[in-house]
């Protein structure tokens, strides 16, 4: 027996007013879809089948890129005629897991939880039920279908517009997300008909059916307030980032991380961060990013997928795939770019960019650099200006600077080349071989100075600068 | 016959605590006065005349360096002695469009907008009233002149102080705003008299005097609910500021622009942005900003008066009046200034600036280098840390890099020089002179290893290093 | 007689989840210590006792670092035993002090001023009292001490738990600040008991046991409604800093300061700001910063301990206990790092660092340069790229360059070295020893051309770049 999921997707959201399915728009930095196809795999379902519709190669494309945990595939809606046709087009998927239950959801209604997910499978399966309707109790349930509870179980969903008096005064909505016993979903779904205003077919109407034909049919009501939320446009969008934003940084604040003013605070669901540390004003954590303890984040920064450990204190930094060791200090204005590891104790100052390298422990990189493809070995000492010239226009090399090497300002690291240990380049080098351990490599033009060279054109100078304070 | 407008921006707003008019403090980055003008400009007004007041010099400063579709002038009020007062001061301007009719509104009541110009003046003109009230309809009307009806009209407008029980119900208020047949506010405007506490003519005297010479006065009911809105302090002129702010940004969510997190995100009114783009927490688009669709402008970006294509990506990108092709990416830590052209698919890094410059098709420049007055072609690389000494103390020069060229890391462009197409220079030249195409130029200096020179220097720097690691 | 304060700094704060005193979390960058030690300094008290306890080892070297007015000492309550017990510790401060008064407080509850301090204290020795408590009257009472009064003064403090209906009604409340008459405070500390639920020594009892004996007791109500304010977690603490924050803001908006937006604003306590000068979104004022009028301070600067003077222009800056003169124009993307000079009119663009240096009026440092340990003149002009070499991996040295010189790009200047009035360096030198006044330095190597060197590279460039663009 196994236990799966369908995903409704096939919607175009216009008014978002976009050319993508709207599953696809984002939600604290991930699309909706990724929240709902996450929340599935984290609740054990095997196999994900979703339906596609308007731009359904765009949901192909994300399926594509993603690492799935689940078995994943998609069906085309060509048609858009209503909840219930989009399972239909799933038939194939329903009958190759006959002997299980179906999750039907929502791709754009993010919040569902493993733990409802979990939950109403539970329940779903101790009353071996036909369906079994996820519900959220809410304060104002204006506009959404009322669940109507009987002794043993519910005797259907009644859309907004149709419930009677004691109907309306029902708090207990339907989320739109359905545990079926998919054998049962398979006898009923083909009956459904069109037969409403909208000419479509309504998966609600399979629970109406399978209660007459003497089915168990029960409602779970999920803890999660948010459960049922969605959004039609793109203010409705935002509330959800919103939501979801906060109940991120709420769930972090009662972990003891510190968040002194929460303006352009944005910390992705799958971040991670250590007890002691701040995160401050303008500050964007993406993917999976992990942050130790003790640490000073901010102000804005943008942390993706990046790692950093303990005591470590970033003051607008970028880090893109990043490594950044224990007690490493770094910024203001840094880039961290793919694959850079920052080991212990490196001090990054301004303007500098670290990619595809390794900065070794206790190195200090203070100003105006680039380290590119570059081994860089401990205690080395960066001048300020250093480029290491990895692309000769044709390929990538690598720079390797060992141990205790001493880079002098504006040099040029000509790769490949190897600046060998405690070794010194002279300010304004370009060295294009290798030097040896504690040697000074030094390439240096013929000085020269001219005198009085200057006297004419100070002149024109002077009156520039006193006609600009004339004014 | 014509239809002119008298704006009054004579006072100090001495709560705000500045030395200026008070209508030209800012709502999102734009004086009040600027808000009220382009109101009247965009209504097809063709004449402005401004009654300035406290440090009126400066409203003529602003006046002059201000492109204006309509005529404008302005004459001083030197004593401030009420609106009506104010109004007197333009007499010459009433007497010259003494065939038309004149709009009076306030130059710190910044929410003024054409429709509601328009439409009151075609009720005005449909009456043929002496005097048509700009009204709003609010909750509460505390402390607003109440504008009293008939069945034909109004009998006038009475001050919340004066008001009796029923009047004080009256949600109806005076904005401030006013449409007067010229000739008819001509022959009540020197009646008026001082007659209160204040020892100050009003200009909502006109009104009655006019209803007791039998001319018809009427009110247009504005469906603005921000028409009335003005500010007395620094608390206030934020307020106005997050008004304005916020509805600038629904409107644009309406329009399907994604905003994940406002924190921080301006957008100035006359901005266009295309669909399918988002704009991320921390930016500000200012003036004449166009962006294209599907770009991702943020975080932190700033764009002034810049023109964007479609799918650029821009990341703490600062611009002023610059032009960016389609599907560039830039960022983050760069500065585009004046009269830069940024064209199709070229890449940005970090910690770059370019000046009064083209970047052809295809470009990258990658990191800490300054493009200034140059003409670069397409598909041109750039290294780190390259310059363009575009300036010898005297004169700026232009630096021209043909396509496919390749610039060293650390090369140093004097202008003026040409580097020809698919050119190279070598890391660390300093180009004084024109380089031929494909060739490469190098300018480089005696390479000396002096062996075994760090050696010492190391012990100190070895010592160091442990004595910081020590404690 | 002297009046001295005992603040209770011993309590860990388990929500928040950390290894400090709960007394050193930050409210707007300072710990709520610190609030506190200075409110009881700017009231004059002479000396401060702090009851230390959980990690008193941190409390020991806050005191030790900072700067202050009265003297500092420390005493340990090694088991968390009641309030009362807590000031048991301090035992011999109180003897050594007997003949005064003592103010006992919190030192996590940071918005105590020093108004009410005193006028407490003019209170509690106008009515000769024993005690005096520092009250606060709340909308919402619950979960605060009530105090009782009497005719005479009060009868006690009713903890909530323990009111009647009557009780449960006070809106006035205990703050848990008490100025008693230090005598009579010895005669009844040690005969409190531990006899409640918690075995804890409570100091409110003293109140309870001075009446019993006769002295007078008597309640101050504070007008700051903050005044009882503490935190219990990482929620409360945030929302202490927004009260903080927007109380500060809302102060400087009061005396004019323009704010458009205050998103990531933050202001300190102790920020001094010039009228007509405008903060903008993301700006953060930290320490003893002074700024002047007319400035323009913002996006995104950082100002910690530095001086702005007035009409001075900053973008996206950080500075660090530097100073700035007037209409200086610094930005985008700059750090002043400590010890660093503005002068007047200076102008500093993009990616500039200044560190321990004096920039001389009228100097111009445009792009891409760290100007380190120097004394720079008047109407100097930098080019972009240019470096100081002030460290040679053993020392620092400084460098000078005097009035009206100009530095050519990506020139190194090898301190110590000084270039001399007027004088030029030459694009891409390294100036190892010092250039005579109006002299050109040149250092340069021998320029090559190789012809046609580039031809074979081209085509595998050109191939790469339509392969890019094919996709």
């Amino acid at each position: 027996m196994s236990n799966n999921v369908i995903i409704l997707a096939g919607g175009q959201g216009k008014r978002m007013k976009i050319n993508s399915p709207k599953a696809l728009c984002n939600v604290v930095g991930e699309p909706m879809l990724e929240w709902v196809m996450s929340a599935c795999e984290n609740a054990g379902l095997d196999e994900i089948c979703i339906v596609k519709g308007f731009a359904g190669e765009q949901i192909d494309a994300y399926v594509e890129k993603r690492t799935s945990k689940a078995k994943v595939s998609t069906v085309l809606q060509a048609e858009r005629l209503g909840t219930g046709h989009a399972v239909m087009m799933a038939e194939k998927f329903l009958r190759a897991n006959a002997d299980g239950n179906t999750l039907v959801l929502c791709g754009d209604a993010p919040f569902i939880d493993a733990a409802t997910i979990e939950g109403a499978l539970k329940l779903h399966m101790q009353k071996n039920c036909g369906v079994t309707v996820v519900t959220s109790v809410v304060e104002d349930a204006t506009g959404y279908g009322r669940v109507i509870r009987t002794k043993h179980g519910i005797s259907g969903i009644v859309e907004h517009k149709d419930c009677n008096a004691d109907q309306l005064s029902v708090k207990e909505i339907n989320s739109g997300c359905y545990w079926f016993k998919t054998s049962d979903l398979l006898e009923v779904l083909f009956e459904i008909k069109p037969n409403n205003s909208q000419g479509e077919y309504y998966l609600t109407d399979c629970v109406e059916l399978m209660i007459n034909k003497g089915k168990a049919a029960d409602a779970f009501i999920s803890l999660n307030p948010n459960v049922a939320l969605g959004a039609n446009d793109r203010h409705g969008l935002l509330k959800l980032n919103d939501i979801a934003r906060m109940e991120i940084i709420n769930r972090w604040l009662d972990e003891g991380i510190e968040f002194t003013c929460l303006d352009g605070v944005s910390v992705g669901r799958n971040v991670i961060i250590g007890r002691g540390t701040r995160i401050e004003a303008g500050t964007e954590l993406r993917g999976n990013t992990v942050i130790g303890e003790d640490c000073v984040i901010g102000r804005n920064c943008i942390l993706e997928n990046t790692v950093i450990g303990n005591g470590v204190s970033l003051n607008n930094v970028q880090a893109y795939n990043a490594v950044v060791d224990d007690n490493a200090k770094i910024g203001p204005f840094v880039q961290l770019r793919p694959d850079s590891h920052v080991c212990k104790g490196v001090k990054i100052g301004d303007f500098v960019e670290i990619k595809n390298s390794t900065i070794g422990e206790g190195t200090s990189v203070s100003h105006l650099t680039y380290v590119g493809d570059s081994d860089v070995g401990s205690n080395v000492n960066f001048g300020c200006g250093v480029a290491t010239a990895n692309y000769d226009g044709e390929k990538k090399f690598r720079t390797v600077i060992e141990d205790n090497a001493f880079i002098g300002c504006n040099t040029n690291l000509v790769a490949p080349v190897c600046i060998g240990k405690g070794a010194y380049t002279a300010a304004g080098s370009t060295i294009t071989g290798d030097v040896p351990a504690d040697a000074l490599a030094i390439e240096r033009g013929q000085a020269v100075i001219k005198e009085d060279y200057a006297k004419k054109k100070l002149a024109v100078r002077t009156k520039k600068f006193e006609d600009a304070h004339k004014g």
